[in-house]
């Protein structure tokens, strides 16, 4: 008897930006896999009865070895039950997805990913902005700011990232901020180029500060403890 | 008496990736803009007696002229209506959103932009596969294969495009595959990257043809008149 794994994406923090298709997923589960402790509301679609897992991945705080939550979903999914695997944002992008559905293809269990709003999409759309525009703005670039010991990734390609007709969105890139900003504009953007820092995403509590590239350290200081999205790129100077 | 416009991200076209804040405001809209007839399933949410207004801007039909759809978007917010502008995907990417949110701001109308699933996520999902991988697949880039004039914009950056360890989706790239294909090649990036097209994704006759770089404008060639979405990257390869 094997189970199911629907992975989840759970959108970037307000429950009204979750699909139909992963309430669904949410309200059938026997158990729900979860990463951040903020995923309160989202929760609350879960199934009463459901079991509800925190395996806290979240970036700055002590995390579970990535091979021990895959191991959990095995073993969840062994006793034949549906599990939600919830991943924040899109889970494609960013949710170190594939480790985990090598260990359930390994184990000969299926599962399904549900797509969902990426957490760049909602800041664009919180702050009245595209993420693309016609001439100035044609290619959108998603990037880690952080790989697996924290830092920058090596080896970027820099004449992608410091392209003045692209916008680029940073995913948890605030710790090396100061790094990037410094890099970009070493290898030819402006030092004008418009950026915008976002925190808490959709939630209450959101906040977006707007400035330029060479104030981007000084921002990034500024701000308070909560994880940040970065947008790079001439539309974050629109209002 | 002024009305207020919601921009909705429809999403790829299954109904159940519409986020429960657009299918909100489909529920409560006095009229509904719309592009693509195949939006059928989903404007089944709009209210009873919603006026349903097609301004068919799908790619390779006659298509009425942007300045048209912002004139008709701000006349009918003028009557007080509450208007749902839908967009399919993600509505800041690609979507020719800031004509239409300058028109409002020229007119003094106010309006909300409601993030979306992109196609670029639907697709990966179907796949089983992420947009990003650790170390191989740091970041990825959307990019439109259509400018105004349906040929690949001019001055693209090839460094960014012909990236070995990027995922690149081409919106509305169908057209100019065979020379994306030629110029990513031209610049550096192997005839055998693995690349996927996909036709209606999330649809019921959703098509997923896996392929390499160098046979890009044929599988081009043999797919039907349906309008496609191209991946491009290691991850394309995953099963």
């Amino acid at each position: 008897m094997t189970g199911f794994v629907s992975f989840v994406s759970s959108g970037p923090g307000d429950p009204e930006l979750l699909t139909l298709a992963a309430v669904k997923r949410l309200q059938k589960a026997d158990a729900v896999l979860f990463d951040d402790l903020s995923s309160g509301p989202i929760l609350e679609f879960a199934r009463a009865g459901a079991d509800l897992v925190g395996v806290g991945k979240r970036a700055g705080r002590a995390s579970p070895k990535q091979d021990h939550v895959s191991r959990l979903l095995v073993e969840y999914a062994s006793t034949g039950a549906h599990v939600v695997r919830l991943k924040s944002g899109d889970a494609g992008i960013f949710g170190r997805l594939e480790e985990e559905t090598t260990a359930l293809r390994t184990a000969g269990i299926k599962f399904e990913i549900i797509p969902g709003v990426t957490t760049a999409s909602a800041m664009a759309a919180a702050a009245g902005i595209p993420l693309t525009r016609r001439l100035t703005a044609r290619r959108v670039q998603f990037l880690t700011g952080a790989d697996v010991t924290g830092d920058l990734p090596q080896g970027l390609n820099w004449a992608a990232l410091a392209d003045p007709e692209a916008t680029t969105v940073v995913y948890m890139g605030k710790r090396t901020a100061p790094i990037l900003a410094a890099q970009l504009q070493a290898h030819g953007l402006a030092a004008t180029t418009p950026v915008m820092v976002g925190q808490n995403v959709s939630r209450p509590d959101q906040t977006l500060v707007r400035g330029v590239l060479a104030d981007l350290a000084a921002m990034v200081a500024d701000s308070d403890a909560r994880p940040a999205l970065i947008l790079i790129g001439p539309l974050a100077q629109t209002d």
